[in-house]
């Protein structure tokens, strides 16, 4: 008998389609799911149920002809950290400059202070607020990157509370490593030393440690070169981690393409990649990530290239980019409507986005992002009219019940 | 004794400074605040207190160092209507032209249509469902507007159903008279007929219902001219109604100096706005009601002007304009973080925009809006650093508590 067997609701399955229909959405009308433990027993119509519902699961729930789509994926965020930099936020719109905020100690030098200094018993419940606003959002799989400690021990002890939050709180974590977010203040004027402790001590030690499931550089002018993150990125196919990379956020630095060389899960941001950045990350299946709260928060005015991506059939992911300098972000649907409104994204490629797109960029598209026999239960239902008015609200949806594993959350 | 006493906890009266000490947010630090019924019977520092809270009131609080402020006022919305416009949402973004959607029956038309064919009863479930996500979001007072019936029985029909929404939820009603809002199909080539049919027949009937807290018109080039905002504003000055208008939104028609002539309560959108416009609106008291929701859902790009209504001394108030067409919001922490991020308006600007500025868009500054001895008990707790932090995030934040008229929220 199954555990659990949700009638009376539709589903978008995120499958792509396999017939004529041409439905991005993989909608089964009038559905039903049934969930056995962890695991997606059996979906379908209604109408092919083998027997009675009653007969079949434990529990039977009324859908009350609510739309359920996967649980949502945010593949990218920075959750971990402690300081408030709210107040910067408020300093700078009663017109205090950046020279001076930074004069003040503020920037992200401030986030990577408070978080060397916190214990891991704070960041970790720091980091639990801001996970739950996330799941109460809808999210099942949380995407955290360490890269505001820049020491070994402050590095490990952030990947060590991202472990940890997906311990203590419903929801999946997968851990990235970025030591290569900023070069710390120690190394400011030996920046290869910074890379060269990366590389020959931090990493492995993260790695040994299994706390990386991927290694992550932010390749700008303003941070680390290409040249640098070609040094991290070898060490870490050394190790046989996955890399992904934050490029091309601010001018084109030829990221793309080096996320390509690496057969990088996903190349982030990319508002200014160029088309032959687009075509190599094409060739190497790597995804675009693409990242509208952060767009938005800084106002940046050029876009990323969606009719390029489209063009040459690069997959595009959309995450909360969630941190305390630039995105201010949990709810991934407020995300979906900023990128159709920013950036002329569908409804469609949003729901994609954050689900079975997401998941590839996460390496998880065989567990997760999807709705089908065998994949993780994780789910979310939803009051709307059908799945594009995910992204239809300002400032995102809720949805009346979210499925963890099999198990919906208590309300 | 007292109802209810919150101690351990501070508060952001909203309170005009009257020392030196500037703070907009008239903090309280380590706070107390008392309700006896649905009023605020005492409010000051913890330690002035006349004796020990236990022996005060019959139910004490912890706010475990939480933040209170106002509960927050949504002074322009338009929530009572049928039909669906996301749909028109996602073919835009899938490339049909407006003209196309036009055809289709789309736009506004579309939402007269279905309005007009939905019984009372399912307007008022439609709306508790927008007004149901407005309060979780730390609204206690909504404005709501007519206008998508645009005949006498189908504006009444709407105005009842406002006032129904204020009985059934706990949240309180301003409704506002919008047949001005658009020309329905039968008049299109008789505009001022219809103009003459809501002075003659729709407004006095409506008035004489009760069902008219305010008036309001849509005064554009594609809508309303002034010569005929005139007309209906004349007659609501006969009956001794208060105006409002939403105004200079796509170009300037003088509707700033026009809502002055009137003393209207407040001139809404406004983002084209002349600086004469800005002096007369000083002169008169009327509020800027400033919309982000609408200017980033339409992608607009002239924002209003905010250094002008600084320097002249023009009041900004803020909204969600929930509608289905061009602001589908529901979140005013939301729309802070957007008038934050795109109008460079401060956190605490915001923050007063949508409680005692609010307030006073809906002539309701007298019980609602800032947090004093008498005030009606509407209040919102927040799990923040400080009332700043309520415009950081993007996409907003939900009280922990929301309490109305000294009730709080079951949760
Ligand atoms: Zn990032
Ligand atoms: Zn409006």
């Amino acid at each position: 008998m199954w555990d659990r067997l949700w009638i009376n609701l539709n589903i978008a399955t995120m499958m792509p389609a396999t017939d004529a229909s041409d439905d991005p959405y993989g909608c089964i009308h009038d559905a039903a799911i049934a969930t056995s433990g962890s695991r997606i027993a059996w979906i379908g119509a209604r109408a092919d149920l083998p027997a009675a519902p009653d007969t079949l699961a434990h529990t039977v729930i009324d859908g009350h002809g609510h739309w359920m789509t996967p649980g949502l994926i945010d593949a990218h965020t920075h959750i971990i950290y402690a300081g408030d930099r709210s107040t910067e936020f408020e300093k700078r719109l009663n017109g205090v400059s950046y020279t001076e905020i930074a004069r003040q100690g503020g920037g992200i030098l401030s986030t990577v202070t408070n978080t060397r200094a916190a214990s891991e018993d704070t960041l970790l419940s720091l980091a639990m607020e801001r996970a739950q606003r996330m799941i109460r959002a809808g999210t099942t799989t949380i995407e955290v990157k360490s890269g505001y400690g820049l020491t070994l021990e402050d590095e490990l002890k952030q990947l060590r509370v991202a472990r940890r939050l997906g311990e203590v709180l419903p929801v999946y974590v997968h851990t990235t490593f970025l030591g290569a977010h900023a070069f710390p203040p120690e190394y400011v004027d030996r920046q290869d030393d910074y890379v060269s402790l990366l590389i020959d001590v931090v990493l492995p030690r993260a790695a040994a440690e299994g706390l990386v499931d991927s290694v992550d550089a932010f390749c700008e002018n303003i941070a680390f070169g290409p040249a640098q993150v070609r040094r991290l990125f070898d060490r870490a196919m050394e190790l046989q981690l996955p890399v992904r990379i934050h490029a091309d956020q601010l001018s084109d630095t030829g990221g793309g393409s080096l996320a390509a060389q690496y057969r990088a899960l996903s190349a982030d941001h990319v508002e200014y990649v160029s088309e032959a950045g687009v075509m190599d990350m094409a060739q190497a299946g790597t995804i675009a990530m693409l990242l509208p709260g952060a767009f938005y928060f800084i106002r940046e005015k050029h876009a990323p290239p969606v009719a390029l991506f489209r063009r040459h059939g690069v997959a595009m992911g959309l995450a909360t980019d969630c941190n305390p300098g630039t995105s201010p972000a949990t709810s991934l649907t407020a995300i979906m409507n900023m990128a159709c409104t920013l950036f002329r994204m569908t409804p469609a490629e949003a729901l994609a986005a954050v689900t079975r797109i997401g998941a590839r960029g996460l390496n998880l598209q065989d567990s997760t992002g999807r709705l089908a026999t065998g994949m993780m239960a994780d789910m979310a239902i939803w009051n709307v009219s059908g799945p594009h008015e995910l992204s239809y609200w300002i400032g995102g949806l809720t949805p009346i019940t979210r499925i963890f594993h099999g198990v919906p959350d208590a309300t």
